[in-house]
């Protein structure tokens, strides 16, 4: 298989589905729109786990593990949620194969093992997390009731593409209950400015943080927050959500609390999640033509050491010096991979951590031995710097630093090149043309929105948090507007 | 609810039952077998996981996620497999819900949305593991291939019971490929050894390591080795598997490499799993009639200090001094918890943590706060002791260390009490019902373990590791035997 990748500006879509399988990061199953998730996207996701699980910790969360399997009835019970998820999903209806007895050696459902009620496999888990809470929650001393559960959830979409849309995906969600709305919208939007916080400071992936359109929001919320990212190609991606659910699943649950003053009150909920998706994102704002771009903090190498010798008793003395270097580079913990194995040639050894992304590359060879030198190459700019060896800690650690910064530098840098403001609908469109989030000034309503999506494609991402009030009007039908909002076409 | 337990001598399962829910580790869920893990029963769960990752990546390997379904087809590519595991199964055969036309508000499957192949939720996933394998193995140097995946997985088990036997549960699965025969039973057992230092160092739960015999053993492998703990109702617990699968899966999936030497060959497989059965064991080994006991290496909360107070300034005073306590002993990587809570009072509180079995209580009073002391109760003895403020961390330390121990000691006693070992067959029913494990002769046939099961209820466990070669006769038949296995009646 050809290492080479298809040009960006070719054909984005195809580099992104050649760089995922041939950066080790995911392939797909033999099950339909379900992927694997190899090795080193794993470890990507891992590191994403970590520092997700530590942030959802530190402000107050635990996790805990509710079922796979919804029953049906569950669903009925909050309309909204049944009409937004339980629709497209895997259904059990089954408990039982056997040996087909028309065709040996082969298996059969065996059809007296039918369920008295099908079993939904959880798209999403508000039904059978509220179903629970009904019996955690009697008094205001039950309360805030703050989870999270790390889990795979399955949604039978007809299109998918790895980590961005498939059928099986893994995610966090989290739920939480509040005796009052206001503590439950000020936890919606500390989820939300959690999940910027995680994709700015450790994705480096720049969000705009705002308001989901009626349209665009999860069905049974009240609000949506929304991160929302924007790809090299000017698409958007929503990279993650929090809702404020009212009391929706309150009282689809009948889950009251007693409050202080010995009244019967229902809970106010919200949810929020992010998922393996990330993964995409993460992709497509910093990779190249030449493969995966990481940023330190999430890289699962951070740096590479690639001995250059040309015999046994040169790879020996390298061996020795390079692992004095690890050492003291682990000591620091910065994750460092020594590739000493004599089955490839440097050449290609550089090509394939080029392709999987690892920020910092360190060659040596004899002349750096004598020389008391190392080289070291940068994945996001490809610079090469000869470093002396005594200084090699701390020039590691300022560089993996400065990557981190650059990359989002440059993310920052693109998207403002890609956010055009506009004031007529000529100019929405040729800003949509050109790809990137356009802010223009929308009337509010839902009809409006779906023309505009019909004539270019654009969704409302968001009303940003930061947006202004200043006097507008719509870009599509002159009527009054207070602020503008983000549009753009969206993965 | 009451708090109080059901005593084990009176109802040794009503016992376990009751603390699992009382003491806030699972329950029930609306789904039939599948249970609900608690905040706090997840806790331990992520403290076991934590560890075991760590041993697993220490040992060479990487995590990886492969898809929840398996079409149906590939379970019947390995005959055994199916044999094993692809009956009593989860079955997904439809993937869309819609309005039911004749039941307003209900949602009904859409007999038009059918698969074309059923999907059976995982109960194990050697078949779509083997079938991905297949495509990442060409070359020896493709070899070792070192995966572990954690999961949620299902068995459509009729009688379950909570951690112990659930429909769905959580679990860590492990499955490579190798070369040769050698390298892959060295893999299986080293990860025997693995689970056996994870139960022993940090469950404090002594096993017996063994293998099993021919009808005990999973069916698609050639030999599954186990760990064996004895619960303190006399039952064994198989509390962790490894399997040596020869090149059953690798012919099955047609897994071949090209060998240095230019030959194409079948691998050589294993596959190994603990579960959050583990969680059962745990409190089956070391729990008492006030509730749950933990080692202090798996306990969420090792130390709780509870204020004991009259008036706001005497709490101001208790809590000033607690919080530098706490972040001593934070500093020395111990979980903590200040339980300053002004809605229970004191002794609710010490009932409260009896019940979750937190290893170390410290109360501290007005009087302490004169004396410059305080009170600490261990969970394990209910010994008490009044100790020195100054000398707390290191007090503390010490005794984290000596629970574990104790634990771990105690346990071993109680083996050694219930392990008996006996020469014909009226002993072995005796010993069988006294309860624990029984070492005996066996003469090596199937039929004889059959018989003796359908007599006494107790199955081979396992033949153990440091089984010495003896001349003997076989309990039941008098035939001639070797080596002496281990009976006991098992979870």
């Amino acid at each position: 298989m050809s290492k080479k990748l298809t040009k960006r500006t070719e054909d984005y879509s195809k580099w992104y589905n050649e760089l995922v399988v041939k950066a080790d990061l995911a392939e797909n199953s033999a099950v339909r729109g379900c992927m694997v998730i190899k090795p080193y996207g794993f470890a990507i996701w891992e590191k994403m786990q970590a520092e997700l699980d530590r942030m959802f910790k530190e402000t107050g969360h635990e996790n805990a593990y509710f079922p796979l399997f919804v029953p049906k009835s569950l669903f009925e019970a909050e309309e909204k949620n049944a009409e937004g998820f339980a629709k497209e999903c895997a259904v059990v209806t089954h408990y039982r194969l056997q040996n087909d007895p028309d065709n040996e050696g082969k298996l059969r459902v065996d059809p007296e093992a039918k369920l008295e009620e099908e079993l939904v496999v959880r798209p999403t888990s508000e039904a059978i997390i509220w179903n629970t809470y009904k019996g955690w929650i009697q008094s205001y001393r039950d309360l805030p009731l703050l989870i999270n559960q790390w889990a795979n959830v399955v949604r039978w979409e007809m299109r998918t593409r790895l980590f961005l849309r498939t059928a099986e995906f893994l995610w966090q969600e989290g739920h939480t209950a509040h005796a009052t709305r206001t503590e439950a919208i000020t936890e919606a939007k500390q989820m939300q400015d959690v999940y910027a916080e995680f994709a700015e400071n450790f994705m480096a992936m720049p969000v705009v943080k705002g308001v989901k359109s009626d349209s665009e929001r999860f069905a049974g919320a009240e609000d949506t927050y929304t991160i929302e990212a924007l790809m090299q190609d000017g698409k958007a991606l929503q990279a993650g959500t929090s809702h404020f659910l009212g009391q929706n699943f309150a009282k689809a649950f009948d889950v009251k609390y007693t409050s202080k003053e010995g009244k019967q009150e229902y809970v106010w909920a919200t949810s929020w999640g992010v998922s393996t998706r990330l993964i995409g994102g993460l992709i497509m704002t910093h990779s190249d033509d030449n493969g995966l771009v990481l940023p330190p903090k999430l890289a699962p190498i951070q740096v590479v050491i690639v001995p250059i010798y040309k015999n046994d008793e040169q790879l020996d003395a390298i061996s020795e010096k390079v692992n004095v270097i690890v050492k003291d580079l682990r000591k620091k913990g910065i994750s460092v991979k020594f590739d000493d194995r004599d089955t490839f040639r440097p050449g290609a050894k550089f090509a394939e951590y080029e392709l999987k992304g690892v920020p910092v590359r360190i060659a040596i060879g004899n002349r750096d031995l004598e020389n008391g030198t190392l080289e070291i190459a940068r994945r996001d700019t490809f610079e090469k710097q000869i470093v002396s060896q005594v200084d090699v800690v701390s020039f590691i650690e300022n560089l993996l630093e400065e990557i981190q910064e650059n990359l989002f530098t440059k993310a920052i840098d693109y998207r403002k090149e890609y956010t055009t403001v506009v004031d007529d609908f000529k100019e929405f469109k040729k800003a949509i043309k050109k790809g990137g989030f356009v802010s223009a000034h929308w009337d509010g309503t839902e009809e409006t929105e779906d023309r505009i999506k019909e004539y270019t494609k654009a969704t409302i991402r968001c009303i940003p948090n930061d947006a202004i009030e200043e006097e507008g009007v719509c870009v599509l039908t002159g009527n009054p507007s207070s602020k503008r909002v983000l549009f753009a076409k969206a993965y």
